[in-house]
């Protein structure tokens, strides 16, 4: 943390701030320059509320320095985290494919994505049972007839199932019916939900927001992490900008950061990231060049009848010739497609 | 909803995507131009998936024309709605002022805070017990021992209380002890808690998204109103965007377009919509002159000991003087604080 | 500025990023925290590209603190500019107003418009000869044709005219024929054509840039300053976001910041801000509320018939309409509409 | 074009607007639906100013259908453009590499990059001698002087150069000693530039402005093409969002629409999209991935010492990693790297 006094600013003015850094137990570093005086600030900064230091008289600014985030810091952590699920293992040196409808709409569509998948060597399913929709009029998810029917998928294929999970009170019948706990993008600053999801026995994957800085999203998988559960997968869907040739504007440059500062695995979701069947091979090949552990993808029999998100989602055709892309590109960075 | 033809779509397309138009119980209006072709439809689009007809060949593009809110729309109701609450009124002709603490920190500076609104005209007072923070180290609010605070301070002093509510589960509690259910940025698109604070007895206070849409906010309204819950009030808060002089940018050129397409009050935030205590005061009186039905501000005694949002927050003294610039400036727009 | 290290960084690595600082005549003050240590530079720190630290070992980050405008800055230049023309003064205590058709499309519009204005006690008129259009087929302004109507205009009515200049050879015409030079939101960061208007002998209107910084646009600021022109006006026109509701976002909480940390006044642009007609009236208020220094706003006899900006664009009712509440308003505020 | 009128509007209201539709030469077709009418146009919708419609009686919105721009159109012109320079193409097919400093700092080192280059079979050397920097006081380049080393870089290595050209009377010069001008993102904008470089004689590279939409930038090609010059290659250069992990949001998924509605090739350029050295690498292979024609990236033997943008600056062992890593990707994509 430093402090930018003033031009102006008064010798007392820079006792009194540094009085009161002391008070706080922290150590204050005065710096005179030619123009201003900065002082340093070193000690426990995150247990205060150090905003309130820019209501001192004669400061000009305050600049924050380190990062919040603790368990979710590659700095605290070194080595990669790796999430073993469906006999599977998401982290470097593989790249998860992790496929399936928008929403699950009956058990036959189910049943024979998921039949499809495991034809292919795709051990992971996603599909939505309890879906989060701008309006309150379009279909909400088949909720717990949902739930049993992902049971039924899992119990007859052996696919690993992901599916959302929209509030604390739901996560137990959910973690029942899934191997991985899905969070999704309007839900990753609900701390309540973070929080019990931090005490479940399920990794979570966790959206990014969609105005979430790299920053805050870490502090949303701190709070999962704080909460004992230290299976976190994060998943780049697309943030919210002026652009409008894409639904979301899918930001592959926030994996080499995510990567340098956390020891979290990443995923990228170019169906929603891109809101356009079209444009989502391309992007998922660019998303495993750019150093995603994975993939998580919409695709349907029948995509223009889909209940939800048709126009984003792939045939089955298509993603076999995806598949077939990402294992040769996968195969050229010296990595394997799962 | 206009689906725009590709220039060399064939005749075929056309006719196939009039017949789906059609399946759907639509009507299709195509209108053939110099270069592409264009088709209309009407009817109820809204109980369908639209984007589904991207898929179709042939097609460049969809347009959607009509909004999806009903209720939230004035034009399904074309009188203001004003909510009473705690013997004033909010909505058009007055502007209601709504001051706290961010966070309650204990009874004795509740109790002081609210003194002094009542004895200033100030019929409403905010603050937080469940707080939604970005760090899971940070003070997360008294919880139910802050509900109990609340009761005392409405019962001693009279002021309605304001309060933010974070979880489905709280809701029950915190109706009883306040008069206004407050949804916070982070919460506009949670939507179990829209859909319980819909059954609600008390008025909800929808504070905008960090990245929403005004359709996408008046949408979040229509989950509450559609739930049975009439009164909503929308709250201006700052959205997210590439500026860095102000902790969000204060959006207030969204208050004439919300007036002009909803008929539900609101209100502006210039707390958390600047960030800095320095720039509350011009911007709550930009937001009056812009046309909001009222302002909600974070005061405090000593706010650099406050135990959140310390940065934001005005003095009780400060809180004076903004007092009477709005008195002054509605009376010359021809409206009335309360 | 302040050089952040990696948690692991050695000593050395330490010891290296202070030679290096004090090789390039700069102080450097190593603050040992307990995780990491900072190190603290002053100097002259603006003379040399600070970002290549960054590639230092044992580096994690730069945190820059003093603010690159000089000239611009209000630390250095503690009075409030006040800028001369036409017979009035832009600056505090008064509020501007500047109004006209978006191009000059022909004499006796132009003529109509500027006697209306001198009616009103209005002194400055806007119209465009040079319009920066999107399309390269839309109308681009009478040009030189508009600059010799602009100069009747001016002799006939007394008005002062405001004109946009597009490059560094129009600027000498231009000159000739109006008091004050614009500079449009495109050509914010055109740095050649701000060196030129640098030595001319009119003042400058400064738009901001569509997404430009408050940092960035003083620094845009500067550049004319620095040229030897002291005469700048900032204007603040909206930004680019992701919300749909107006054409651009107006940022009416750049108006504070830019007052707190520049002595230069700034107009608000309520016409390009919103793009919509029904807006512009109350965010001219909100300008005016907000501390903006005057206004810049289209007016057309006949708005539907306009060659550009039809939309955004007052008819004479409209405008009287808005100059009467702007002078209610001002008075309310202690300020004075000219 | 379509316009939706009001729920309530008249059927007065909709006859004037069919007739001022008509009277405009253009022809009208309303379609009545169940809560309103909207009404479709077709004809040379371009020729007018639509907006204008905005300001009738009933109107509710305006939506456009057709895109502006032509020339820069797949729909009217179907093959890819393929510009032919320095003996190589860029294209689709290949994979075309340019490198070279930030800005040329003088003779020696801008010879010992192009001869690194040459050897590695690299054909396009960049260098900026006409600098546009955020700060007057900052290094500007060496100018005339700059082109001159230009062209003895050339004569004696034989590589071809890409270089900045900042205004129009800078045109002429700039042509003789370049093979590829190159319009920066701060002037995508800037259409006198935009006319004076149609009449040139040289490929242009189109930088994407920092908040242009896809929309505006095919439309800043189209002022090139319009003036006659048909070689124009795009270069994502990254936007300007919320996000700040990275200098700038590089926005790879603006490649796959800009396929699919232009015929003109991209490049994407990692070096000014991330802002950091770190994140070039797996960006420029992810950009290659999404389906760019090519890269342009800064290099530097000795990045910390660069007279600018040191800190996103490959050294040349870096660069040699990343070419052989391009190399071995562009393969298993069925491409060549040039």
């Amino acid at each position: 943390m430093l402090i930018v006094m003033q031009t102006h600013a008064s010798g007392d003015d820079i006792a009194e701030v540094c009085r009161r850094i002391e008070s706080l137990g922290l150590k204050a570093h005065p710096m005179p320059g030619a123009t201003r005086t900065a002082i340093g600030i070193t000690g426990n900064i995150d247990a205060i509320d150090a905003r309130s230091f820019e209501a001192l008289s004669g400061v000009r600014e305050l600049v924050r320095v380190t990062k919040p985030y603790k368990l979710a810091s590659r700095e605290m952590h070194a080595d990669d985290t790796v999430v073993p699920v469906a006999g599977t293992r998401i982290g470097p040196g593989t790249f998860t494919v992790i496929a399936g409808p928008c929403s699950v709409e009956n058990e036959s569509m189910a049943m024979e994505i998921a039949e499809f998948l495991r034809e292919r060597g795709v051990r992971l399913f996603r599909g939505g049972v309890f879906k989060p929709r701008t309006s309150p009029y379009a279909f909400q998810g088949l909720e717990d007839e949902g739930l049993r029917i992902l049971e039924r998928v899992r119990e007859r294929t052996g696919v690993g199932i992901v599916t959302e999970v929209m509030e604390p009170d739901q996560v137990e019948r959910v973690e029942q019916a899934s191997d991985i706990l899905q969070i999704g993008t309007r839900n990753m600053q609900n701390f309540p939900l973070l929080k019990r999801v931090g005490k479940a026995q399920r990794p979570v994957l966790l959206k990014r927001g969609m105005s979430a800085t790299l920053e805050e999203w870490l502090m949303a998988a701190e709070y999962v992490l704080a909460g004992g559960n230290k299976q976190v997968i994060l998943c780049e869907r697309g943030i919210r900008t002026f652009a409008d040739h894409t639904r979301n504007t899918l930001d592959l440059s926030v994996i080499p950061p995510a990567k340098q500062f956390s020891h979290l695995p990443i995923l990228v979701d170019p169906s929603h990231g891109t809101g356009k069947r079209a444009y989502v091979h391309p992007m998922a090949l660019a998303g495993l060049a750019a150093g995603a552990d994975g993939l998580i993808v919409e695709i349907h029999p029948k995509p223009e009848t889909a209940m939800s998100d048709g126009a984003q989602t792939l045939t089955l055709e298509q993603f076999d010739v995806l598949l077939t892309d990402l294992r040769r590109l996968a195969e050229a960075l010296g990595r394997t497609v799962v």
